[in-house]
């Protein structure tokens, strides 16, 4: 039954996560928008802060959502975290596209965050939600924690193969990601001049995004997963892809990896099966991942590729959002060409 | 006679414009660097400021050049002018890379730049130094005014023919400079995922450089030039390009204004006539500007092209040093490549 | 009144303004696309020569648009004009994205593009379709020739003003174009490697939008206007800027056209007026062009951006088709992000 | 001792890695580029088919070096396979940035390339010139095999620890090159607006660098090396990095790796320790490769970057014919930012 329309907030709203979400839901169908939150922005009109959007509503500053029914974060780590009991005490949904409900466990977060976490007691409320991997458990909840771009982009290309015990559990994952990830506060990492034109390695000794991979890898293994994850800074706005090396276990093969992915592709609205290792460009701007599985030499090299805004980010917060509230999985998500 | 080495220091050597200097005086012949001068990076190695680079000396913080001959100075506007008649009364010959000196009238400096002239006994004094067309006057100059970048492509696109009255005096220049340009300091406006993959126009209701243009202009023409110029923002890091258009006074046409810049660039070592329009990759790297002349509908449309952290910068103090100093002209303008 | 739903047919579908024009009319709420045509591709599904298109009709060789209504060509000149004769004489209505209508006089057509024009007795009945500044015209026509991207972006902002009669008749624009417009033929001046960190003039003797605009010019001034016109390649996928220099007549300033322009942005849903000049990426994507109008020193600097290959192409073809066929004239025109 | 002047001669001189080679031999000290050979350019002045040079010799067509002493050949592989015998017998030095002479098992060629080999028994006769891993048989040899751009990133990162043992002999390397790395001849593939804001892998499941890999870390390692070798285009256009994931043997870790790394880079001028992950603009231009080596949970992460066209092609090209021909190692390496 699809729902009367939905009202909806944005936290955070004029970053790229969040002026990406702002964007979805202003065509969605089922979902009206109405507020905007943004510190830096506060005051302005949105269109005024994000160039090109269409949306004229005042940014408001703090963190007040106002009447919306359900609250969309893209805030700093900890800071959705400290509003998040007070929002949902409303009887808000809240989706959460921070890292501070992912983790299950409050003491890992303290770990990999280096700062203790604002609202422990609730990390086990909140769900995982990356869709085409635990449906089932987001309909009935009302914390929905979004995967960062990395891990949705790894755990699609490793989490079925592991469940259905298909692959070791010794996993390399070579992951590329867009600028635009990194947000939209000015450094000199990100600067023009610096990045354009070149591509380097960083996090090498240990990328925060592991600890959710280490996560979700040793549910779907049965147990602990040895990963070596190094992410890699790309000279593009948009795209994330994960190149993931799997070794097959004995009796098995890439060609049963290959078979199961087109499965999990065929059974999912944004999943797309590729015949050649996709390009990021092929899904830029879509709430698409899509999926290629190749043998080399009895290795399955899985690539994934996703915009790292949508699909790995703001696209599948709308996703979950739709999963939860009762809408079609689709809504909203089949247009949208925004800022950056 | 060549001269003995020559000891020289670069104050705000990390920043592009600087670090571009330091690398090509560290190739130089004749010059020694001994100093490099800058506040940010203070205390590090100049090659952990500047990626890539093969100068290992530390950084100082503050202006003192010690034993320097010459000082070639990289920092934001007023800053130079504070310490030059310091540097100069050492005995030092002082190479400005800022707007300081480039205006002779420090009123208009005022007007301009929003700031009262330090030092505005000393602009008359200063020598402008686009090498090609003031050649003469550096020999014998302490206080090198180096120009701007778009000053750079567009006097040697317009002075020529002006100085020979071949064309009317409203001009027109529409210029394109890479984000180098803007300076190694993050700011929103230089951030990647904002100026990749777009174009736009800014200063447009009136650019700092056009007025060191105007003076220029003036000069060459014996008259007011009433001029139009409009910088853009392109995607590159670095390369400049002006497009000019000059319409040929009566009994004159662009072919007259062809065979000019061919003779101008036949003269000159770091000019080069570009049979077509130029792109700003060929001198990339280089201390070359590319020029090009053609007749559309009777109007002269030249095109420039250089390296604006070369030619239109570093690689231009170090020409206009090298004549002051009794070097060749091209010492240490072969080679390098760097940073960013 | 809104028509039942319309057949549409797409020749050169595998290009980028077919491929474009493709996807917008995929998501057409009005217009169902039952055929594309290419003979690159032929054979094969569209998808699989367009990476990330979810069309997955079979690529036709040849030009038979079968039971379309509205056949919409992106082929190279004198293809399309070859064609139309046929098209026309079963009834359906032609939208022709190529130069082959665009002029009124078959022979001003055979001197630029060096070839006797294929159906010159077509060329009077063809509508020039830049739909804000022809709206009435196209409502009544079976063959709308949908204007080049440098044109779209020129005209819009020239043509006001020179209709009011507010602007003098000798003008200068120097555009500036991604590299898509060149189109998806491999080339060497289009080729990675060549043209990223690249900017250059080209066809500055003459282009050949150069004669649509001269004829528009002309039409909208009352008589021959001088026109300068420069283009310039710019290492973007996407985006076209015109920069444009008008100098008002006399008793008229820059602020006349402001007013102008304002007016023009508030009565069309596809215009919007920036109140600083516009970045190319604020429009990526969309059928909107921005504009800006800046006063420099009495002169009126016009900026206008759009994407090229949708409201400079396959959009604004749409869009003209909307209102030939009596939809919403922004029907299919608020999502889509294809490729490039 | 310095040997007189060297003449030398360049085959497939106006593609990027024979541009690139001429760049550096007309910086040379002690070489005297006689003759630049090219097939589509022949009859033009170099300078006319790559911008920006200052070399002006006339392109000649065929493959006649003339009277040059050494002949740098980047041809298509079999093409420089089908002269080598002619020039070698003609008293030449040969060095070859082909394919053609990099396996030593003309079988394994025929295998990996699909093709006879021209001259197997040559084959034996060639060094494999990857400088600092094979230093000193190349002084000895008439025909030098330059490494291609993949294998001198991976092999500078995997051969020390190989030959030290270590390193288990299971290896994953994941490789990013710029799109100059395929050359200057168009295709969809390098098209500007299908490449750029792109990543993608390809060549998964066998590229033909592989095959010369896996030779150099069984000779390295004693033994069959178990490789998984996946490159990735990324929208630079200059700039290589791979990434390289080893697995200390019992006993060592990574710190034994990164050791072993600094000695080695101490060791040689074109090797740089970074102390963090290098980018691959660092090295943009020169004839560096930069190395760093970091922990990642008990993995030895090595990421090596390099400038594909200088390291990874004509720069060591001209590096190992230095010592092939008595010059400094460094001669002619220490300036240069050509084309593209």
């Amino acid at each position: 039954m699809a729902p009367a329309t939905v009202r909806a907030a944005v936290c955070g709203a004029t970053g790229y996560l969040g002026a990406q979400c702002v964007e979805i839901l202003d065509r969605h169908p089922g979902i009206e928008l109405t507020r905007v939150l943004g510190r830096g922005a506060a005051g302005r009109r949105f269109s005024d802060a994000v160039p090109g959007s269409r949306v004229t509503l005042e940014v408001d500053a703090g963190v007040d959502p106002g009447d919306a029914d359900v609250v969309f974060a893209a805030l700093p780590h900890t800071v959705a975290a400290s509003h998040v009991r007070e929002w949902l005490s409303a009887g808000r949904v809240v989706v959460d596209m921070s890292a501070d409900f992912r983790l299950r466990d409050p003491l890992a977060y303290a770990r990999w965050y280096g700062v203790e976490h604002p609202a422990p007691d609730l990390c086990e409320e909140a769900v995982y939600s990356l869709v085409e991997l635990h449906r089932d458990a987001i309909a009935g909840a009302d914390l929905l924690a979004i995967p960062g771009c990395y891990p949705t982009a790894s755990l699609l290309a490793t989490v079925p193969a592991l469940r259905a015990g298909l692959v070791e559990t010794e996993i390399t994952i070579d992951a590329k990601s867009g600028v635009s990830g990194a947000g939209r506060s000015p450094a000199l990492a990100y600067h023009f001049a610096e990045v354009n034109e070149s591509v380097s390695a960083y996090g090498v000794s240990g990328h925060r995004h592991k600890s959710e991979m280490l996560q979700e890898l040793a549910a779907a293994a049965g147990r602990e997963v040895r990963l070596t994850f190094v992410p890699h800074l790309i000279p593009v706005t948009r795209g994330i892809l994960a190149t993931v090396y799997l070794r097959p276990v004995a009796g098995r093969g890439p060609a049963d990896v290959t078979e199961l992915m087109r499965e999990l592709c065929d059974g999912n609205p944004f999943l797309r099966y590729a015949d050649r290792p996709p390009a990021t460009k092929s899904v830029t701007g879509s709430n698409v991942a899509a999926i290629n599985v190749t043998d080399q030499d009895g290795v399955a090299v899985v690539t994934v590729v996703a915009d790292n805004l949508v699909k790995g980010g703001a696209g599948q917060a709308v996703q979950a959002a739709n999963l939860r509230l009762g809408f079609e999985e689709t809504a909203g998500l089949l247009g949208a060409s925004p800022w950056p």
